[in-house]
């Protein structure tokens, strides 16, 4: 079994999701999350706004530097079986290839196990 | 070490804590999630939304379409050791088993390399 | 691959991002959870509240007894190639480290793929 996760847009999480039911994945998880890629960020504007006291608090602080450098994304999550992370992964990135930087990322982890509360089922079974 | 990572309805979070807790599981993190099971979806109903002016955003039609869609839950993850994750997993199952639909589901994932960060002990110990 | 996955305090998450930055990791998501060590909690008092009437909905009950033991932290997400994981934790520790209770965790674990959704670009080259 893999864990399947998708770092998208927040405007393609509905087209994602469409396209992955109709490939027949129904069972997800969603969140949001801060992501960013590989940008610079400028530290030393947002430490003079800290040190030129016109930040004070480190929480505003964390707020207005993740204004400049961390952007809301989606995280999209599957588990699938093994043979179907291919399927999986050629279905979002179908979805979301456009070209340009943020397109999203995807990551593919080995899992051990999974149930089903309901019934105690283990293994694919519980998929 | 093992990441147990299980998906179970908001108002049992509680219960299933204080659960862990007594059989010797105090460490854990938890956090909502968007959750779906097999249930297909009304996708044609959103997009007639979208489609007919109704909505605009696509935002507010992912606000909208997740009200129907999409069933907030609690994500609780543990690290354990190797031998304690049967336990952990009996211990979820026993105070969420309802035998109705939206019960939740459980994932255990391998885990590397544990540490703790206030005295960089490493492995098994840092757990 | 790896992913290592820091739950550090709210306060040190910018810190630590620099510190991730000027060693070279510019790429990591984050997000908030509620965590919380090996102190135990006070189930009777959340329970006597629930029970005497004092808190009738399980919701806000939930609400309530996270403030006595969930504890906001913050969750640092980072996919990296196997032989820059120390590299990472090391960075992290260096941060973090003061000693004191709730300083944090590391866990490290098995990435099998990574995807850049742009380029299709896959395995190491992806991250």
């Amino acid at each position: 079994m893999k864990e399947v996760m998708a770092i998208v847009r927040m405007n393609m999480i509905n087209k994602t999701k469409k396209a992955l039911s109709a490939a027949g994945f129904d069972s997800m998880t969603c969140r949001k999350v801060y992501g960013r890629g590989k940008k610079k960020v400028d530290y030393e504007l947002i430490n003079s706004l800290l040190s030129g006291g016109e930040i004070e608090s480190p929480e505003v602080a964390e707020a207005v530097s993740e204004g400049h450098r961390l952007v809301p994304k989606r995280l999209l999550t599957l588990i699938v079986n093994d043979d179907e992370s291919e399927k999986v992964i050629d279905t979002i990135i179908s979805v979301n290839k456009s070209g340009n930087a943020g397109d999203g990322k995807i990551f593919v982890i080995p899992v051990s196990n999974a149930v089903r509360v309901r019934t105690s089922e283990m293994g694919e079974e519980a998929i």
